[in-house]
């Protein structure tokens, strides 16, 4: 089995590193991931500059690829032949936050393995649900060992087309987890706020404020898993469409004319 | 009701001219936009530097405002007080070409829509279905008069929390335009490739040439609706859980150990 590994906090970060050891234990293992963090990033083709790609050594001697391109460009430039050996399974992460509910769509974790499932290879995200004010160094160590279980398991059991799992695993010794839970995509709750402030030179720029999100730990989500010390599994599709929402649209009248309290035009 | 209009492929493009001229038909209009293409994006948050806003003037006189940000900062920033007013509706687009299939987690049309939808603001994106190899002056206004259609449905009927519209339209005059159909998200098939290079210092640089993606025309998805001659509204909702594979993957075996000859050790 060759398994390609990449994340979006970049290839010198200490959770790519303890999820690729875990990964040399199930077979081959390549990193080609971002040379810097890419956090947010959202899913990401980069066509209008080309890519360079140059070799690090990490903090384990050993060799890994640095891109400075995003993460998804990472797995795409590792599957259009950068990476000559075929590859099995990719992995991504271990991201240092976890990545839950409506954050799936702009975490570069979990776009990297779309851009996997895109290309028919099995894919997993993993992210570490490291609380925010953790002062220590984090030790990757436990998470890296329960990700090998789940890559494990996809690689034994396969991945239906199109569908890909984001795991996220709780900050937790190997002998406080609880276990392994399939869970649905839950509710985040952003408390982002702009920041509006004045140059040197008296123009106004805006900083867009990512404070941290918060969520509800429902149960059966993602986020409750978690928060009751269960590794949360959930599987992910790219078929976005609403089914159930169709036939309710499909009897809407495309040609009616709103009334005229409805509009407020412009002068 | 009190419109906000943004894109992917940059303020001064005449795509999103046309949608605003349609849509102050139907409210008061805000145009806030990126300041250049965005294209194949995804969903990005920029929280690692601020944002800057100038107000510009579009063809036709009136006044937008171009963010150096993506789509989807433009829609946060927004939404976050940057526009004072209450926003009733987000309109992305119109893009130049369609967005289809798997398209919608790279496109910055679609990814500007859905930080709207996490917002809890219904959303529309909007996408002409120009072919390729079109030489002449694109006439967005059939395009624009169609989706003056969806807005207004959307604002008449509404839409359900974490549910957007893709709304992709053909590249035909108005009397040729068949009618509006529902649609599921279709199967794209990418054909980019990597062009490998060599820089004049000797070092290798890497392309991903995006070509043009082709589809299949599979009757009832976006790409068939499109082929038909019908403007193809897909329901995308937010919540990506693959529920019918949730209980398969309940049955999984998270202890197994996989055989020897499974892995492949690196040396």
């Amino acid at each position: 089995m060759h398994i390609l590994v990449t994340n979006d906090d970049g290839v010198l970060s200490p959770g790519i590193l303890a999820l690729a050891q875990e990964m040399q234990q199930l077979g081959k293992v390549t990193i080609l991931a971002p040379d810097r963090n890419w956090s947010a990033s959202g899913h990401v083709k980069t066509l209008e500059r080309p890519l360079r790609v140059k070799q690090v050594v990490l903090a384990d001697q050993s060799t890994a690829w640095a891109c400075d391109g995003a993460p998804s460009d990472c797995v795409s430039l590792a599957l259009h032949g950068f990476v000559e050996e075929k590859i099995d399974l990719v992995v991504s992460g271990i991201n240092s936050y976890a990545n839950l509910g409506h954050d799936v769509t702009y975490s570069g974790t979990v776009t990297a393995a779309m851009e996997a499932t895109i290309w028919g290879i099995p894919a997993v995200a993993f992210s570490l649900d490291q609380p925010d004010n953790f002062a220590g160094i984090v030790d990757y160590c436990p998470a890296a060992r329960a990700a090998k279980r789940v890559a494990q398991a996809v690689a034994h059991y396969g991945l239906p087309k199109d569908v890909l799992l984001n795991v996220n695993i709780p900050f937790l010794p190997d002998d406080q987890l609880k276990g392994f839970r399939i869970s649905r995509m839950g509710l985040r709750v952003y408390h982002d706020k702009m920041d509006r402030r004045i140059d040197p030179r008296g123009k106004p720029y805006y900083w867009i404020i990512g404070d941290s999100p918060t969520s509800v730990p429902e149960r059966g989500t993602d986020i409750g898993t978690l928060a009751d010390g269960y590794v949360s599994i959930t599987p992910i599709q790219l078929d976005l469409t609403a089914y159930s929402l169709m036939p309710e649209i499909d009897t809407w009248d495309w040609n009616l004319e709103l009334p005229a309290n409805h509009a407020n035009p412009h002068e």
